[in-house]
């Protein structure tokens, strides 16, 4: 990224900052202090470091844009023009002290915080700040950046293009799971993640027999046998060149031979089309939750629906799981370019977990499957 | 680890509880809230995800421990004995307003939150804890975490000695570097990481010939070539089995061929000294600033102390950064336990970096060095 961004992402960026400050005017809010998280490489092209050095941007209603970074990663940010300044601390400054410089009378206004900003950054801007008033920046940013342009849907497809050949790979049998351990099989996804192009892995979730039904299951020393049924849950960052990564996000389940628990293949028959209810539910005007209610009524009409303990899905972008979320309650209407996951599962503890996962894009004529791996269980020969 | 914790994994957890209170009731610190970042594991065993659903330990000074994590993530607490009470939280529940009632008459007190919480989950607290003051959670937990106990030595020990494995095979030439891009030379260090028993990567820099010089340059598109100059700095999360994972994080330079700058052998033996330095000044009793005095000595001495742009180290364990910083201005007595990394570096801009890291921790009698591959430049046939 060190390179410099084009300048037609110097351009969109202008577009993005622009409709971020008329948010602020529009919301009255003065300022804002981006730090960890999508917002910061959604508008500059460069993404803070998760460490304890503080790397903020502070950008302001009335103009400001001034990118606070330590002195050892200012190399690491991309020439972007005169898109922000540069502000560089060194080792024994406090970056906190720059940051009230730039904001100026904006120290006593209201300011949004970067979600993901860690909550000692916050405690040290509230310690100089009495008078502001804080809010999370998200209540700014989060409808902006919930709707995708061409170049981020772009690299979702990218993304999810590279997802789906490890999800092939695995529906194919190319990944030993007979004997081998969930975080063996986990590492090897990953490996291939990185081998298909991701430039970092997130998680690579194998939940075999009953693990299958812990949904967030980390991977773990549980030896895989025959008749195991595996749930895969994998993702990723994957970047196009001279952009910054989005995420990938994908579920498969594959059986190691016939499944040894004879309700499997009647409840992913269910859960199949479950998910394809929800993914017909999705149209630009429909409400998010619509989605949700889509996909669960094939569940709970089946009997299985407190089996179904969480939301059908989440937005996706430079973040993993961001606006919209695919749950009761989010009234959201879906526009052309949002993009998230429709995932529902079946969770029958002790026994064995389902989930069927994809990324969806809305269109203007109606949903893109970003994922193309096959849907079936894939029952694989041992 | 959704198997359990060992009784003797309990016990140690149990007594870090009590010293954490003892330590809240000395600082009048009411109670925790205890979410991302190293606190969480290091007292249950169990690490909270990065996601935007809350898990939080509330930890108060008069006996509740109480952990609140998403009903999905449920399953995957460990089995802690009587070590905390496990709160669930459904979909559509609101985990804050639970904490708040687990909090009671604390709800009015003292505060501290996980330094690495996330700004909007703090925003959450405060805006139902209107008269609560706050504080950073390391200001109760961050000493007593940087003392490690032997079980705590034994994983970084591991965790080095994997890293160490790598960084032989680059020092071998195992790893082929001439006509490859970093990006492609970073994910094959973070497959071999994984490889050797890593559970997760957090960073694979491969700064080629001038990307050295930029100390956390992210390995991008730039095609490694003959008489190049190599920093490679990696490090992930290594776990014993049945406990929490520990952090890596080594340094060393490969040449391919002969360096082509001329100064590049003397610039790297001025480094092997000054890192020898630092390391020979560890021990109990001195202060964690007098190490990077002494390492810093050697460089300036050597007339290249404005290139050597950052503090000499960092505390290490479940957290990849964390105190004692080797920092000037930390008067922190090192004491027996304190594990922490000696990194001095020279950057020379447009030109080549170079770094040399160790994590050691200190000793009763001394100094031991975790990490043990070859000091030396690695100069590889071409």
């Amino acid at each position: 990224m060190t390179s410099g961004l084009s300048p037609a992402a110097i351009s969109s960026r202008k577009a993005r900052m622009d409709a971020v400050r008329g948010r602020m005017s529009a919301l009255g809010v003065d300022a804002l202090l981006l730090s960890l998280g999508a917002d910061l490489p959604w508008l500059t092209g460069y993404e803070a470091m998760p460490l304890e050095r503080l790397t903020v941007l502070v950008l302001t209603v009335d103009g400001h844009a001034v990118l606070i970074v330590p002195e050892l990663e200012a190399p690491r940010v991309p020439d972007a023009g005169d898109l922000f300044e540069l502000s560089p601390w060194s080792e024994l400054e406090d970056p906190v002290a720059i940051a009230c410089g730039v904001l100026g009378p904006h120290l006593r206004g209201r300011v949004g915080i970067s979600d993901r900003a860690w909550a000692t950054s916050l405690l040290a801007f509230q310690s100089r700040m009495g008078d502001a008033s804080w809010l999370p920046a998200s209540k700014v940013t989060s409808q902006l950046r919930a709707l995708k342009d061409s170049t981020e849907i772009a690299c979702l497809r990218a993304a999810s293009a590279s997802a789906d050949r490890v999800a092939r790979a695995l529906q194919a049998g190319d990944v030993e799971l007979l004997g081998r351990s969930e975080s063996e099989v986990s590492g090897d996804i990953s490996a291939r993640l990185i081998g298909e192009g991701h430039e970092r892995v997130n998680f690579a979730i194998v939940g075999s027999g009953p693990n299958g039904a812990s949904p967030h299951h980390d991977a773990g020393s549980r030896v895989i046998g025959r008749g195991d049924v595996v749930v895969c849950d994998f993702g990723g960052v994957f970047a196009l060149p001279g952009d910054v990564g989005y995420c990938s996000d994908i579920t498969r389940v594959v059986a190691v031979g016939e499944p040894s628990d004879p309700d499997v293949l009647k409840c992913y028959e269910i859960l199949r089309l479950a998910q394809q209810a929800g993914v017909d539910a999705v149209a630009s005007g429909a409400s998010a939750e619509s989605v949700d209610v889509a996909a669960r009524r094939v569940i709970d009409d089946a009997g299985f629906g407190d089996r179904f303990i969480h939301r059908t899905g989440h937005g996706i972008g430079i973040e993993e799981h961001e606006d919209p979320y695919i749950v009761k309650g989010n009234e959201t209407v879906l526009e052309a370019g949002h993009c998230f996951s429709v995932e529902p599962g079946i969770y029958l503890s002790g026994r064995f977990g389902l989930r069927l996962e994809d990324i969806v894009a809305v269109t203007d004529s109606g949903v893109e499957s970003l994922n193309t791996a096959d849907h079936s269980i894939a029952i694989l020969e041992v």
